[in-house]
């Protein structure tokens, strides 16, 4: 029995999304050229090929990248169960998490500097793991290019797509000489983000309808760096945040001893900070134990860019049975649920099974996965502007804080059978967002109605006493 | 006095909304360069020089150009009261009224081929215009030409904008060449329609959203030719409609005896239509005339594409006080309410109507301009969409048809102070759209109330009656 020959593949991106589509496509045998409108990161942190790993030189080597990768402005991401189920499927899992932190729950600030922690979940095993994007990038890309050697993979970096076709075929613009590489019929992934050229492509000779919607707020990136022994200024184990009135601090953890920090805040507000002296009052008067951290914030807050959050929309997905976005292309999300690549990684797990499901018939495979995955992916992005709309507005209220206190003890009780959280039930299991959410939906209604049902009873019994004292 | 000198502006887009914005910055003072990714229009069709109008020759000339204009693929538009205010402005309405063809109201088809002209208004003086989008088009850049002598316009066709920057300035890439012409810092207009490049690049380096979104329609364009003596093969005032249950198809008259038809209808349903014969017995049982007039129909119907229709909305039109979006770039609508191009014009009167206003003060004027003019076009999306809605779904009922006649009666008695119908505000007014909408809304409101107190005393009147007949 002959398998009829699979179909190349092109890929668009090599970011996280694209590194690890082009993976699983190739463990699955098909041939893969990925092309990469930015340079290769690694170029600035690569390994010489002669040291080994857990060599002395191939540690400092990989100690200077840290370094280097610190030095760059860089994204810190959360993985949890749904990236990791993504990576597991290349059987990257285990490797990938030596290179993350663990990070067990939010860890609160006062004005006092007194720190608080609030576990994820119940579960002391549920925890999520911080890990640079560059970080996480650059070892994916090392990996497919184990596949280059077998001639599965081919990297093509600084080249940017500027057509794609119907049937697959795409021209890409080599960026040092600006030739044009084109390349033949294929499937093909868009994998190239927030902005994707290639979806703009696809609605320009389909009907692939687009939204791209800013919220309000936007972002900078600043830097804890290690103590002087090399070691975190902070505890590492949790997600620090600093709560607010009109902006809100979080940090997370890197491997090298350093932070990340991330300040969210309406635009208008993050822009009116513009000398030095107006930053470390802003600091001092607000969070005033983040200036102990970083002593050169003022310098760092007007040196790093403010970066916007949006949410994107499109539909359909496919084109023609060749083509397909995945990731951020097709559903960007902001960042409040710290889901984003943990979808685009679910993405590329779930189209592999589809892969296997379907022996690789990808014009029937391409509709059935878009339209169920979306209805996910919309979920998604309603519940992280969900929560953008709460951390914003302060809406957390006592009964809200009763509510988890009650999920979580009836999660003590049946296990699996009652999730502890929304938040839980996004994170740490394999659920469909829009289920995830319509579960917790009607655990929330099943606790109003058992709620009203012992009120009822209170009453009658009280009543009934009271009718008996009457009756005396 | 001296004023102070105006900025130089570069306008992106050379059809009907770019060329007519250009004309009018150029009758302002301004110097413009305009720049277009298609090549010139004109020079398939142009006229020789010496070739004076009304001569012999220019008249051959121009005859062959219509019949060169009416082979190619062209849209048809409908020039009303707003886009006639727009040429108006820079003096070209009577000029430009000329190359069209009045259209006095809807001419339907029955399938009998009996044809029934409905008004559009009850004053015969409210018509509409039909016009070549070609025609339009090429006439406005000859009187944007005719600027280019005295230094004040610059036109680069066969240019397309890859880099546009907050201060104005942008890249052009020659198509002949490859080779990159950059503007210096400007004004820039971002005339450059649906699937606007300017709109991309602003959103790239502020925050501005984008939807883009198609509807389950396409359509598709057929020619009714003259007739052998020249004239057209039916009557040219009525824009003519056959209407059907999953299709629609209508006619718009050219000057040159022609007729363009637009069919309307779901994808799947105009895609379905695979050989000569499917077509030929799908228009022979829906609509017989359409074979008559159109002998070679199944051959046009599978040489002509699909076109698909969608609705874009931004926000905001403007970045920095130099960049502003204009036309279908800031609120591309579906055209079913003939309101495209006169929503773009009535752009170019308002926007120049805020420059003679502010004094040329573009900082101050865009966000001002923008956020006015965005409330009026979100309103004629939705009605362009209702309007699709209401003829996909065959909502017309009697009780509308009543309304109609109620208002037009209203209108009869009141004049102005009433509108026969939310048509007629949209079309033959200069309300703003939405309060062409609300006031239409409230005229609705103001006859339920009428009806109410009619019918409250009719049956006051009546109970009265009854019990004075009991009482006997």
């Amino acid at each position: 029995m002959t398998a009829s020959p699979k179909p190349d593949v092109t890929v668009v991106g090599a970011g996280p999304t694209g590194a690890l589509a082009a993976l699983l496509l190739a463990r699955r045998g098909y041939r893969v050229n990925v092309f990469e409108f930015r340079d290769d990161p690694r170029v600035q942190v690569a390994k010489p090929k002669q040291a080994k790993e857990g060599s002395l030189l191939g540690d400092a080597v990989a100690s200077l990248a840290k370094v280097a990768d610190a030095a760059k402005r860089s994204i810190n991401l959360t993985l949890s169960h749904r990236g990791i189920s993504g990576l597991a499927r290349a059987g990257l899992d285990e490797a990938a998490l030596q290179l993350a932190v663990p990070v067990r729950g939010r860890m609160i600030h006062d004005r006092e500097g007194n720190i608080k922690l609030q576990p994820y979940d119940p579960d002391p095993e549920r925890v999520m793991y911080s890990i640079g994007r560059e970080t996480i990038n650059s070892w994916l890309l090392d990996q497919l290019s184990e596949h280059e050697a077998d001639g599965r993979v081919q990297l093509f970096f600084g080249h940017k797509v500027v057509r794609v076709r119907p049937d697959g075929s795409a021209d890409f613009e080599r960026r040092s000489d600006g030739k044009t590489h084109s390349t033949p019929p294929a499937k093909l992934l868009g994998c190239d983000g927030t902005f994707s050229k290639v979806r703009t492509e696809m609605s320009r000779c389909s009907r692939l309808s687009i939204s791209l919607d800013y919220i309000e707020h936007g972002y900078k990136e600043l830097a804890i760096s290690p103590a002087a022994d090399g070691r975190h200024k902070m505890p590492a184990e949790g997600l620090h945040i600093w709560p607010g009135s009109e902006v809100m601090l979080i940090a997370l953890p890197n491997g090298n001893g350093s932070f990340t920090c991330t300040i969210f805040g309406d635009f208008t507000f993050l822009e009116s900070l513009k000398t030095e002296e107006s930053v470390r009052r802003f600091f001092a008067d607000t969070w005033p134990d983040t200036l102990e951290l970083m002593p050169d914030l003022p310098q760092q807050y007007l040196r790093n860019p403010n970066a916007a959050l949006s949410t994107v929309r499109c539909s359909p997905w496919h084109l023609n049975g060749n083509l397909l976005l995945l990731g951020d292309a097709a559903h960007g999300v902001v960042p409040f649920y710290g889901q984003g690549m943990n979808c685009a990684f679910e993405d590329c797990l779930l189209f592999d099974q589809a892969r296997e499901a379907d022996a690789d018939d990808w014009g029937t495979a391409l509709p059935t996965f878009s339209a169920e995955r979306k209805r996910a992916t919309d979920a998604l992005a309603e519940l992280a502007i969900d929560n953008y709309v709460e951390m914003r507005d302060k809406t957390v209220s006592r009964s809200f804080l009763l509510k988890c206190w009650l999920h979580e003890s009836l999660h003590g009780l049946l296990g699996e059978r009652w999730q502890p959280s929304l938040h839980s039930a996004v994170t740490f299991t394999s659920l469909p967002y829009n289920e995830a959410r319509a579960t917790c939906e009607w655990q929330d209604a099943m606790l109003v109605r058992a709620g009203c049902a012992i009120g009822a009873v209170a009453i009658g019994t009280g009543a009934l006493a009271a009718m008996r004292g009457l009756a005396r």
